[in-house]
């Protein structure tokens, strides 16, 4: 430090023979005058940003898979084609069918209610008129208990509407609709109308139930003070739950100002080129990976088998990335924004999770909460220990991914079933692993999260389900085999 | 705000009652009470991070090469072989006998600077006797213009002796070595021993040029005050700078306080272990990848060329990285450590840089730092202007790089000093893009030198070589073809 000072007031004084000579003996300059660290190494003080790799990773994602296309290319040609898309007839009848027929049971479960509310009216006034003759609260009682019977027959007519419902819907796509993209929208649709039905019953329960206990009247969402049970079983406003983008019935939901019909049209131009990418990466590289993969697992090779997964990999994650943004992004918020629903959170940052536990509540909040508010806080609030409760809704969860998959595919196999219930033992892992101090043990839990999700999970279960079909039908490749384009697929 | 906290005081006053009811009425919660957005939405106030990504694209790196991995062993086997590894004898000797002559020429060098310190330590003695005998300055001037012609001298030995180091060894290599690899290693060694003298020679002129000068020898570097000129004329001196990891001669470096044997292990390991990787990485990818290569080349079809470079990238930029880390950051800062040299900037963080320009002055700074010293520098000090003096660095550079290159493989075709040309548009493009305002320059920025390092540079430059060297010999598919492994290898 002394003699740095000391140099320096030299220089200055020096400064003019200085410039002179700086010009002059270029040769000399001390390039190496102090001790300096590569800055790689463990003696460096602090560790290098490295963005640039991050960029790295970035370019060479794009190369490899640009390069694995024109291998397919050249491999397969082009194999998109529009009137390759073969269904039957009578797949597109039963679908518009169930289309028309299912919402139908919203209805009833309103009529149901209606008649609810007529008798939870009658039975108030039963109560006021006892309170009013002062024979408070015996009669109340009375009163209270004769609507007991009344209980009980709601919540049976409900339970037969609502299981009716998802139980003819999926007998017509298990034996009448062939084509399984058809089945899954209407497999999807019913339940989703099951959902709500169960949802607009189990609230109205207990809407109905402060109702007739006035005192507990208060105790109630303070949101839902502009439209108080029974004013909201109403006709307009089923409708409006009907097609609201939430599994959760309330009377009252926050609502915005107007209607952004430029932000609609931006979500449906993503929503429509989002679903021809998908389109385009499942025609073009996942069905000639999908039959190529067929001889692999006949024969049980793990080498073989694992190669296929991972290659399945890239593009299931593709399309289910796509998908996600598709379906939770733009077409969630498209209907969001025409109903002027305000609540638009349908998803969370997901990708960031660290434990499998939160990456099931958070991709996809409709039914997380769904599950939450009838399913596992009712439970708990009935004694039910937490993880009980936890698998009792995961079993539930694992039942509607079956019925999703299986149902259309017509292979009711259990492995989407059994894919939900290998996420009991992963959330055990990975809320372990999370516990890891420092950022290390929340890289490893999404580490381990991307890879059950990635590789266990999307392209495993595809590749069953697919084998499976193939097993039972053999259709596709029977049917393809005589054109020339699968004589290609043949060739791995 | 001001019903909130109405809400909140009745809260409080009602918690008994409240606290009942929560655990009876769980069915009726407002799971919708706000306005929310998506937080991918534009709407939203905050971005949300995007980590999760990040370690996807890791894991996918992975999965993808892992499955590449097990596609090459399914279609090739083990390629690895030791005794595969054919030299002729004669490269051997060849190649010993240059390693051991090359540094005589350090040596010459020495014995020159020897003679011209003696001479000018005469001629100071010469100048001091003018100067005492008081007929002052024409006198001095007189004995330093009878030093002019040792000037001359002095440089043209200088001249002739670091030539013929070069260009004799060049010759061996080109003519005697046949095997690359071997003659690519000597012809390194020659261009660093090459690079040794030149800056030896530069250095100690402009040293005695002071210390004849005695006025200007303060605008010395005050770190060459412990060993002036002509001190640092003796042989411990110039075998330290034939051994320091640097091309920059210094009479006197920045030096460590001793030599850390455990750290000069780790960096052992480190480089046998990259070294082994980097072998096998080449043996059991680059190989099958380049002879297959080969039909593509020859039948010039454009997309065929651009997947084999797409894939060729990869494996090259693993092995680039690699090697960069073996040698740059193992071999030289052990070496370093075993020299005591304390100034261990071997490289800075060239992974980030938004410009070309700041990559090549931050890779191999050992080149770098000579280029700005010896090449750069003076010629800016005698008024060259500045982006004359770059293109005179980048020409230099690209002979280097075509004699490392072009030499060893016996075509001395340009593509090496090409590629080194074709740096300065680049230069031009990344020095406009890394000016767009925000982030996005800079990305970009890294992104074109991503782009040009990792696809156009690497993989593009070892295909054409390697198409050059089989159009010369031919001699790897020929001496092969009888092997059943490559037999294999013409499969694509």
């Amino acid at each position: 430090m002394a003699s740095t000072t000391a140099e320096s007031t030299k220089q200055t004084a020096n400064s003019t023979t200085r410039r002179r000579t700086d010009k002059k003996y270029r040769h000399v300059f001390a390039t190496h005058s102090q001790q300096r660290h590569s800055c790689l190494s463990q003696d460096a003080e602090t560790s290098p940003s490295f963005v640039g790799f991050r960029n790295l990773m970035v370019l060479v994602l794009i190369v490899s898979n640009l390069r694995l296309m024109i291998e397919n290319y050249r491999k397969y040609g082009v194999l998109i084609c529009l009137h390759c898309h073969d269904y039957r007839r009578q797949d597109v009848v039963s679908g518009l069918l169930l289309y028309l027929l299912v919402p139908c049971h919203l209805f009833i479960a309103y009529v149901i209610e209606y008649i609810a509310a007529q008798r939870a009216k009658a039975a108030l006034a039963r109560m006021k008129r006892a309170g009013d003759s002062q024979d408070t609260p015996s009669a109340q009682r009375a009163a209270l208990r004769s609507f007991n019977a009344t209980w009980y027959t709601i919540a049976l007519c409900h339970g037969i509407n609502a299981t009716f419902c998802l139980a003819y819907a999926t007998k017509v796509v298990y034996y009448n609709i062939f084509h399984p993209g058809i089945g899954t929208v209407c497999e999807l649709h019913a339940v989703i109308v099951w959902l709500k039905c169960c949802s607009y019953a189990f609230t109205n329960r207990d809407l109905r139930h402060a109702y007739l206990r006035p005192k507990f009247a208060q105790a109630l969402p303070a949101i839902y003070s502009s439209c108080p049970y029974p004013r909201n079983i109403n006709f307009n406003n089923l409708c409006y739950f009907w097609w609201a983008p939430t599994l959760v019935y309330q009377p009252v939901y926050p609502r915005t100002s107007h209607i952004r019909w430029p932000f609609i049209l931006r979500r449906l131009l993503e929503l429509s080129g989002l679903t021809l990418i998908i389109w385009i990466a499942s025609a073009q590289y996942a069905a000639p990976l999908l039959l190529n993969s067929l001889d692999t697992i006949s024969t049980l090779d793990i080498v073989s088998i694992t190669e296929r997964v991972l290659k399945l990999s890239t593009i299931s994650l593709f399309c289910w990335l796509a998908g996600f943004f598709a379906l939770f992004q733009s077409f969630l918020n498209a209907l969001a924004e025409i109903m002027r629903f305000a609540d638009r959170e349908f998803y969370e940052d997901w990708w960031n999770v660290s434990s499998i536990r939160t990456y099931w509540t958070s991709w996809n909040k409709p039914v997380t909460n769904f599950m939450r508010r009838h399913i596992y806080s009712p439970l708990v609030g009935r004694g039910v220990p937490r993880s009980v409760a936890q698998l009792v809704v995961f079993l539930l969860s694992g039942v509607l991914h079956e019925l999703l998959v299986g149902v259309p595919t017509h292979n009711v196999i259990g492995v989407a079933f059994a894919g939900m219930m290998f996420q009991i033992p992963l959330i055990m892992l990975t809320d372990a692993v999370q516990k890891i101090k420092g950022m290390r043990g929340k890289v490893a839990g999404n580490m381990i999260f991307w890879a059950s999700f990635c590789i266990v999970g999307q392209p495993l279960a595809a590749l069953l389900y697919f084998f499976a079909w193939q097993a039972k039908y053999g259709s596709v490749s029977r049917q393809y085999a005589e054109s020339p384009t699968m004589h290609l697929l043949t060739r791995r």
